[in-house]
C-alpha cells in the first residue's frame, strides 16, 4: 500500500489520516514485525522528532478500537501489534523471542459451550522453540 | 481430588508439597475459575492469615516451571491461571469479564511456516460477548 493508499485506508476506517497516524500504521504494515510501543517509537523518532510513546500508544488505541490492528499479548507484561487482522496464529520463540506468523486454515471448536455466543476475536498463540535455536544447538 | 492425592500429585511433579501449596493447587483445580493472583490471595487470606501474595505469585511461578498449570494472557495488564493443561480455548465476554473454557477438538495451522519447530504451548482466545449479555440486552 502506497502513502496515499493508506492515507484513503485511515479514513474509509474513520481515522482522520494525520501523518503520525499514517506513518504508524505504514511501519506496522509494511515492517510485519510485530513491534511494542517502544520499538515503533524509537525507530520513528529520528524521521518525526516531535513523536512522544503516548502519541504511539494513543495512535494504536484508537486503530484497535477502529478494529484495522490487533493486539498481541503473546506472554505477560508485553504488548505487541500487527496490523494483519485476518485469522492467523502467532509463534514466539522462547529462546530467541521472534515471532513468527503461521497460518490457519481450520479450528473445530466443540459447539455446545459457544453456541449463541458472539465471538468477535480469535487469538492463536504457540511458544516453543523455533528451527533456527533449534539447529544453533 | 482429595488433599492427600493432590499431595501425591504435587510430590510426582517434582514439587515439595507443603500445605499453602497445596490449597493454592486444590483452589485452582476445583474452583476452575482462572483466577488472578489477587483473586486467590483474597480467597485464602482468611483460611491461611499468614499468606502473602508474593508467595501466591511464587507458586504460580513454580507450578507453571513444572507445567501442571497454565497462564492466561488473553488481555492487556491481566494475568489469570488454569489448573487444566490440556488443549482447550478461554473465550473472554468482553462485558461480564467471565473467561468461560471450551473444547478444540482441532486445529489446522499451514505446516510450512512452523516445520522442524518445536510447539510446547498452544494457547487459543476468543473475546465477544457471551450468551447471557447478550440475552440480557
Amino acid at each position: 500500500m502506497i502513502m496515499k493508499n493508506m492515507s484513503e485506508y485511515l479514513k474509509k476506517n474513520g481515522i482522520k489520516p494525520s501523518l503520525q497516524r499514517i506513518k504508524i500504521y505504514e511501519y506496522l504494515s509494511t515492517k510485519k514485525n510485530h513491534p511494542t510501543v517502544d520499538q515503533v517509537y524509537n525507530d520513528l523518532l529520528q524521521e518525526m522528532p516531535t513523536l512522544s510513546r503516548t502519541t504511539v500508544y494513543n495512535t494504536f488505541k484508537l486503530f484497535l478500537e477502529k478494529k484495522i490492528i490487533m493486539m498481541i499479548t503473546i506472554e505477560e507484561n508485553e504488548v505487541r501489534y500487527d496490523a494483519n487482522t485476518k485469522l492467523h496464529g502467532h509463534f514466539k520463540c522462547e529462546n530467541c523471542g521472534k515471532i513468527y506468523d503461521f497460518g490457519i486454515s481450520y479450528i473445530q471448536v466443540d459447539e455446545d459451550v459457544l453456541n449463541d455466543f458472539l465471538v468477535e476475536e480469535r487469538q492463536l498463540y504457540f511458544i516453543g522453540k523455533c528451527k533456527n535455536c533449534l539447529l544453533d544447538k
